[in-house]
């Protein structure tokens, strides 16, 4: 069996995280899959998916880490084509764009802290990530 | 077919390299696929799989360079929740929490020097790595 | 259904950015899946395989990102062992070395930006990317 749904974003700030284990459950729920892989992959090349904490201090300390290691406002190259997101660009690569959850016995194989995120560096426009069940 | 099973690690330092290949290989041995896929995923959120060099002055290059990238002793703000383990998150980002291994006639198909990875940055307890089979 | 297939690199130059979202596409279609998922994972360990922009001003922002974070000529310990190459371990591990593609329909279901990438870091010999497409 193989299920298809998206998820739509369109964040009013233009960096946000949103926790979407909620989310992504509800797809698989309504896959009927109850033993396979969920592929969870942000559809647009300035946003990642990823797993880790449900704690805002944590979510910050990665804002500011990422914004040390890919600043916003350098002179990117990537600018020349009018783009002003050629941090957002680096920030998604270190965090990671898609994961795998499985699925068993009809739900999400986490461990006990694992919530899955979505986490926008370009927002303010309308985004997809796919959400793609497959299994039995 | 869909088969599921789990390695459990409690390691003795705080940060710990270990390699899993061949209890993946054991994992997809008795799971008798064949071919497809298989995820083998950290559970906890200050731990990574990952894939690279069976080579230990490597293995202690990506510490050091951690270390540089997402430092231990900072003030993160995730300490305010009485954790430690501020960097260990950002750590176990760096080298990704999870890797999808192909299986071809019934092995692990991996290249030459390709060696599957635990990582952790917060032990001395109990964690799990899900391994997740899928195929036919 | 499951198929196997491989792309064969040997890059001129030691570091090269190659676009193979249309090999991995023809992969697919002679697979026969319509849906499903596509791991595309590079099976040497200084290399990569990434999902962003076509874009050569991005490409080389990319590139003297990856040089700062990981610079090449450092005194790495795996040199040690006579290779030169610890810099690209570290480059490989920031972009990631697979991404699952997913299917549906027929074709890769990307969205409107997203390419697919090999990302060479210790080029100048022959290296593989194991194609592996699983579904109905």
């Amino acid at each position: 069996m193989v299920h298809t749904d998206y998820l739509w974003f369109n964040t009013q700030q233009r960096q946000e995280f949103i926790r979407i284990t909620d989310d992504v459950a509800r797809i698989v729920a309504s896959s009927g899959v109850t033993e396979g892989l969920a592929l969870v992959s942000a559809m647009h090349i300035t946003a990642a998916v990823y797993v880790n904490d449900w704690e805002d201090g944590l979510i910050q300390d990665f804002q500011a880490w990422l914004e040390k290691l890919a600043p916003a406002g350098l002179p990117y190259r990537h600018h020349h084509t009018g783009e002003d997101n050629g941090d957002a660009h680096l920030k998604r690569t270190v965090m990671g764009h898609q994961v795998m959850i499985p699925i068993t016995a009809g739900r999400l194989d986490l461990g006990p802290w694992e919530q899955v995120f979505y986490a926008e560096f370009d927002g303010c426009r309308k985004k997809r990530v796919i959400v793609k069940v497959m299994g039995e």
